[in-house]
């Protein structure tokens, strides 16, 4: 099959790789209707995460199943699936609590990568949702979406503790701020500040949800949010980008009770105590358990009652994966698809 | 009057002091019926905090009602009350919230120290809780824990999401840390484990509730907190102490997903995000509401159903608050109560 490799910082090519195969009887190989480049993946193409070895991309997938080891016992081969970026049993304490990412036989879903023509999935039963048939094809956008910006967006808005009469800010304008923000909306946030500087991505922010839109960055930000909150700060605040001075932002625009959900897998942050201690706000995040929330994610995106597919406004044939990556290292694209 | 002035590191002095007068409208004077010596007075005792000047000391209070402002509603002479270290007008956005220790009109409660025989109080009505009618001379001293380390600690568990079913650990054994115990065992927790290496602490441990001792410190700590836990570590952590040692301990003690309450005041401490962040913990803390639970906590003491005042193993008479510090460094004292 023909699938991506990165090579070095900036050197990702697309080469013949390996037919994956049932390795584990708990696996699953399936043949992927689209994938996609992360900003996650962005962290070694720019060289920030090392690059030790030729590495297979991508961890974003949706397809259908070719073939399933012989202890799978829910899915079943001809079903599409979507999945999550780590795999899970499903099963035990920590997954039942709704901490999948965390499960205790935790691994990588798409360890041959899922920049591919096929990927193998581990712990099938467990990781992968079925929709119910086959989707309609400008569907299969969102429904990749849902397998990790979506997801994870949901996951901050949860861990920010979204609802009714609140007001979110989102500090990121990657795809998963702007999920986030979509999320936000969804679960019934009252008022939703877009903390955003790019332009592209200050269009959409509106469309999924956005009442306000901040162009501050830093401590100008958290002045503009306290501004727009009587002095207070927001009640949730979602942070999406995972550096330190993204979650100094995050946490200084929170008000005292509030909540910061952390979504941006962190670089080099460290959080002051005295600051956090006499912030008062909570603080919960981490890998998102978009596992937890696909059953929920794809039944609102077969009722089309959300478009997350509208983050990816660039999409290429997998041969040029190369380019997918240059567009979003250079915010010429906010997420390439990728057509294997 | 007679009050307790630090001068510097080690040297704390009971001298004449000015009686405390109405100075706001707000304001009330109360003649306190007992006070104490607080983990918090020991930072600047020990030089960790600087003492730029002769600085009344004491937070913590209890006694009859003197005198009141003019804009004094609901707070009347005679009343026996019960305060926090911070005032609070209990009416803002953020004290209606339960955040009153960020009161938008927070300040200290008791500037002119509290470990004295008259205080000042500030924002009486919002600050201080009267009880129903004069209680008994034997409650006095779980009065006064309340004030502070009971509250403090009720904080902590309450952050820590602390409940029926769980699994509490509580690193520090400090009197909020004790408190925190007795807490967790009032909100319903069915196993608490205190981490404890001092005899005095380990006996009170279990007298508030604790069902577990682990003895270990740091990561050794860790190893046997998840032992006990089936590998996972605790539902509910609280932290009572407020170093970098003792927030790594607490964080790592908790299973993904799980709760940290953090009250003790941080001193140095620096949070790594990439540990936070794969921890998939939820972290929250601070200077403890504690006027949010006094009522509640009042009522408990009134009806005898916990006795916090048992933290305190030694009193003196107020003259002698320099030996109240001197054995709570020397660990001799778990809490110094002084009668004014």
């Amino acid at each position: 099959m023909r699938g991506t490799v990165l090579y070095a910082p900036g050197d990702v090519r697309v080469e013949d790789r390996p037919d994956p195969r049932i390795e584990q009887p708990t696996d699953a190989v399936i043949h992927l209707a689209a994938t996609c480049v992360c900003g996650s993946d962005l962290w070694p193409y720019r060289g920030i995460e090392p690059v030790n070895q030729p590495t297979p991309m991508g961890h974003e997938y949706v397809g259908i199943v070719e073939e399933v080891g012989s202890e799978v016992r829910t899915i079943k081969p001809g079903q599409f699936v979507v999945g999550s970026f780590f795999a899970s049993d499903n099963t035990c304490e920590l997954c039942r609590a709704g901490y999948q990412t965390s499960c205790v036989h935790r691994e990588f879903a798409a360890a041959t990568g899922a920049q591919a023509q096929y990927a193998r999935i581990a712990l099938a039963d467990g990781t992968l949702v079925a929709t119910p048939g086959l989707p309609d094809p400008d569907l299969i956008p969102s429904l990749l979406a849902a397998s990790d910006v979506l997801g994870t967006g949901w996951f901050g808005a949860v861990a920010a503790e979204v609802g009714p009469g609140k007001t979110v800010a989102v500090v990121g304008d990657g795809a998963v701020g702007l999920l986030a923000v979509l999320a936000a909306r969804q679960l019934g946030a009252e008022r939703i500040i877009a903390m955003s500087r790019h332009e592209p991505r200050q269009k959409l922010a509106p469309e999924f949800g956005a009442t306000d839109l901040v162009t501050e960055r830093g401590d100008e930000g958290v002045a503009r949010v306290k501004e727009l909150t009587g002095g207070l700060g927001a009640h949730s605040v979602i942070e999406a980008v995972g550096t330190q001075e993204s979650m100094m932002q995050a946490i200084r625009s929170a008000r005292p009770g509030g909540h910061v959900g952390y979504v941006g897998v962190a670089h080099d942050v460290a959080l002051p105590g005295e600051e956090l201690f006499f912030s008062h706000v909570h603080l919960h995040g981490g890998p998102a358990p978009v596992r937890q929330y696909l059953p929920e994610l794809i039944g609102l995106i077969g009722d089309r009652a959300i478009d997350p597919g509208k983050v990816f406004d660039l999409t290429l044939p997998l041969e040029q994966a190369a380019e997918g990556y240059k567009a979003m290292d250079e915010r010429r694209a906010i997420k390439t698809l990728l057509q294997p």
